[in-house]
């Protein structure tokens, strides 16, 4: 990956690879999960506890094969399980459902049982040899006949072991090859030479890739995102141009509802019904309630809750704000850590003035309000119900309901000295050229 | 669709499918056109007249099968037309041509011509059965032989019907089958039969998608703008990126302009020849006129008007405005029902405050006015031709031409203070965390 | 193309056409080039000229064929060149590393190499006929033999010459043939018959793709944009959705910088290791430091200078300006003739009011000085260390450090008054309406 940050650590949708495996495996049933990491391990927890709290962590510190890695948890593996899932930190795409399939064979009475995926081209990937409904061997590219290299069911490196098995299984994997490793796929044969019962489940080509390059990455991302923006079409979200909306892992979107072009959605957001999303918009942390309307050109930041109808417009940003029912924040504004009450109306470049250079104050802003345009609001302050405050002023005290408030100097006109600026600056202008 | 919409009314390019039908309709000679919905008839009619007035509307109450569909329309029929074109408002890809085509076969003296499409893989598809230069007959997979199931020519669904024989062959259809319903493919043998002739058309894919679905709807929206964008280029349009650019239905964009990645046309735009769309800008009802420059991040909204070599830079938003040749508004500006002047310099967030709260009114600047900075321009206001407005103002009353008007405080500043402010914030600052 | 513009100066990723392939010709090793230009020939030497300075622009003034092109150059060919590369201006694929192939061929005692390619389907090609190890002809798709047409080894135009041959072979290229041009393919055939040795090189089908169309042009333009892409992933930089991000010709990302979708660079922007391009983010000409933070929604433009850990947020465009280390620039800001000292806070909404109407102004930001919102500063002016200026203000004086300044009006509040404005509003749009 070229890169400081271990590799289970880089994101799609917004959370770490080794989460979206971590989801996965929580969405095929109860369990446990055991982690294997070797570098960085402290990161890689704390990013895991985040969607599977007290996980346990064993640190690989050879790095000797993928059946050394998974023995690196024997402390796990010997508390007895029914079964055991075996998978990588670096295959997000792996679907719950394929998980429940490997596990419900384990339940039909199968000991081990293997992930495989069939690809358009099977070169160079381990073939699973299969014989009497059972699976015999994981042959790789190298060690197989010509028979063997026409099989396209191949080796996706996922398993489920049944528990009782397991220990005595992987304790007799050897090390006596090239690279002197542990390989876990040895597992198949020393099972199946015992009498055990080895099978394998198809599962799609996407549910088992691994990331190894910011190519791959990327690659896994769009795949991703085009099994999220399939499902919310299904679901009844109309998305114009589903190539350029960007989901994040958590995503809540309700049926009829309409996202044009060009969104991103940061963790946390949740659009409710009827909402319409205009183009460029970005969404992060925020609820978008009932009808409402967003963007183009919009930003909402973690904290933004808005109400039914509530309207945020072109070049404007809300933070940690409550937007009530049907008020209007239509133009390049700024509100932050603020409430508005509904039906009020934000004008045209209005600035909450929350951050003092040390604290962060708020403001509020009462139903019903208008705030003019080119407005400072200088927190804390309260506007109260049905207050106008005029355009352009500055507000560093408290407004009434119903109050009327300025704060901005009077015009003064000076008729004909635009000519007279107008000379002396084209003056200053040639002395600036003459100079150079 | 999972929708409270009318199918037919959501959207391609911002036109409800069934308009897109109607359009292509219109295009393929003089017409009238007969409209049989179910529910939302309303609705429907509604959106159809706005592409071609005066639609007659039918009812189809209950829903018996396409033949019973087409005779909802039974009164429009019996008018005595030369000839019917049948087509769903769920097929919003047909071209004129390929419906010119097909009326042209009946001119030429067929009875029926049906449209037909050749897939990649025609599993699924009612099979074309052609002998001697006649179609015979619209063969269902299900009733397919192994021979008429290699056929690749498949019904489209679409057809041309000759006026003279249209009512007594649609009466002839009967609902002998397992869902009891009328089917108008049925219409092919029954003419065949008699002796009629029947013929096909073969028409690209694309023409004949049909909608259910919101991905679907997505698919065929791509198919639309990848047309749309192949005829611009063509013409003469730079696109550096296509795939990034969405046009509506009605976009006239002339050549030798030049459009950048990620513009989005909502209706009713016209951009001019040699005009730049810089990337990130959102175009609706608007004319950008010869040799203007748009954006980046700007957004003109309906009755943006722009003479030459005008130009609207970042986070601009410009509604119902006028803006004469070479104005330019630059930086972070809200104009909003206005005329400004040729030459105009209006300065980086200047926001016309054109609503009070209750009613909206216009700003005026004129021909070589300068407007500084961070002006509020407080409506109904006239700022005169090559007049001078300071930087940072409220202007509320007109400011004559060649005059210099400011409406800003005078600055005072206290030497030593941040230091004193600074330890205070500091001591609330902790104060607040103490507190926690 | 339908334009007014020379053909070859039409762009990719910012970058004529003529200059790509210049660009490829020079990284081939030490070279003079000849310009051979039909139409605009000072425009293209103008643009040569930015990347290989003192190019030798010869004119052709009838277009009597490919060989009579290269002839236009016969000044500079009987200069004595060890080898002479033909390459064409609207061939912009062109990668260095398949030059290099073909002058090796030359250094390696082959008198002509003629770059090929291999295409899906080769008709309408011109195929290369080989014998022995040599290319013997280039026969063009109306005179070839059913074998030759199953050839799909094709001739891809571009051409490496010994130099010591060169002008006697191209004096006997004639133009005996249906149109009357001078072709030069026909040197293949000169070539062998006198007995010298002509080979080909097998290039990806890219590199010798034409553009003739803005179809074209935007397809050359996705491909170099994938090349770039992938090649930037590589090396470690993370692209989310590398297909919505825009490189320019020189853009320079380093690794592990982060790039979030639809971010557009325009030439020259140079992204350090570390830093973070939000979405909907627009750079050109712009540094941006070690972990630095930009957009979403921000434009940097040229000379926009950014130091280690600076932020320029959303809505914000910085022009000619240095932020020094840690400054911040987060919301609603234009700074422009501007340097703003390490770690200094700007409020949203600030802008530098840095132009008169007449000259350009800076504006001078102190260390760890606070700029208060919505503040207009009116250029020239000073704003010292850690001095501090209010909200809303306008600072048309310099400010000395750990000074505070404030230039606004006194807030006004009127009681009530909101609601007798309502009231006489409510009357305004009422008669409004009636007069309507």
């Amino acid at each position: 990956m070229k890169s400081a940050l271990p590799k289970v650590l880089h994101e799609i949708a917004g959370l770490p690879l080794v989460c979206h495996v971590a989801k996965a495996v929580r969405g095929a049933g109860d369990c446990d999960i055991a982690l294997v990491v070797g570098r960085g391990a402290e990161e890689v927890k704390t990013a895991v506890d985040r969607v599977s709290p007290n996980v346990a962590a064993f640190e690989q510190k050879e790095r000797l094969g993928t059946a050394h890695a998974v023995l690196a948890a024997r402390e796990a593996i010997t508390r007895g399980y029914d079964d055991l899932l075996i998978v990588f930190g670096d295959t997000p795409l792996i679907e719950d459902r394929a998980l429940i399939e490997a596990r419900g064979k384990l339940a039909q009475g199968f000991d081990i049982v293997v992930m495989g995926f069939r690809p358009a081209d099977p070169t160079g990937y381990g073939r699973l040899i299969e014989a009497n409904g059972n699976l015999i061997a994981i042959r790789e590219e190298k060690d197989a006949s010509d028979s063997e290299k026409s099989i396209n069911f191949c080796n996706g490196g996922l398993m489920a072991v049944s528990g009782k098995h397991a220990l005595a299984l992987l304790d007799k994997i050897r090390n006596d090859n090239a690279k002197g490793e542990f390989y876990l796929t040895d597992i198949v044969e020393i099972a199946h030479v015992q009498g055990l019962r080895v099978t394998a489940v198809d599962v799609p080509v996407d549910n088992v890739i691994g990331i190894n390059t910011r190519v791959e990455l990327a690659e896994a991302e769009a795949i991703w995102q085009q099994r999220k923006r399939r499902a919310a079409m299904l679901a009844g979200v109309t998305l114009i141009a589903p190539e350029t909306v960007f989901f994040a892992h958590d995503t809540l979107v309700e049926a009829d509802s309409l996202i044009e072009p060009n969104v991103f959605f940061g963790p946390g957001a949740h659009i409710a019904s009827g909402a319409v999303i205009h183009a460029f918009s970005h969404i992060e942390g925020a609820y978008v309630g009932p009808n409402a309307e967003i963007g183009p050109f919009a930003r909402l930041r973690p904290g933004a809750d808005l109400g039914e109808k509530a309207k945020v417009g072109n070049f404007c940003e809300v933070k940690n704000a409550t937007v009530a029912k049907g008020a209007k924040i239509n133009h390049l504004s700024y509100i932050g850590d603020a409430s508005i009450g509904a039906g009020a109306n934000i004008g045209a470049g209005t600035i909450t003035c929350n951050y003092d250079g040390y604290n962060k104050w708020t403001t509020e802003i009462g139903e019903g309000a208008f705030i003019g345009s080119n407005t400072s609001l200088v927190a804390p302050v309260v506007v109260g119900g049905n207050a106008y405050v005029a355009s352009g002023s500055v507000i560093t005290e408290n407004v009434p309901a119903d109050a009327l408030a300025f704060g901005r100097a009077k015009q003064v006109t000076k008729e004909g000295r635009a000519t007279i600026l107008r000379e002396r600056n084209a003056a200053t202008k040639a002395a600036k050229k003459a100079a150079k």
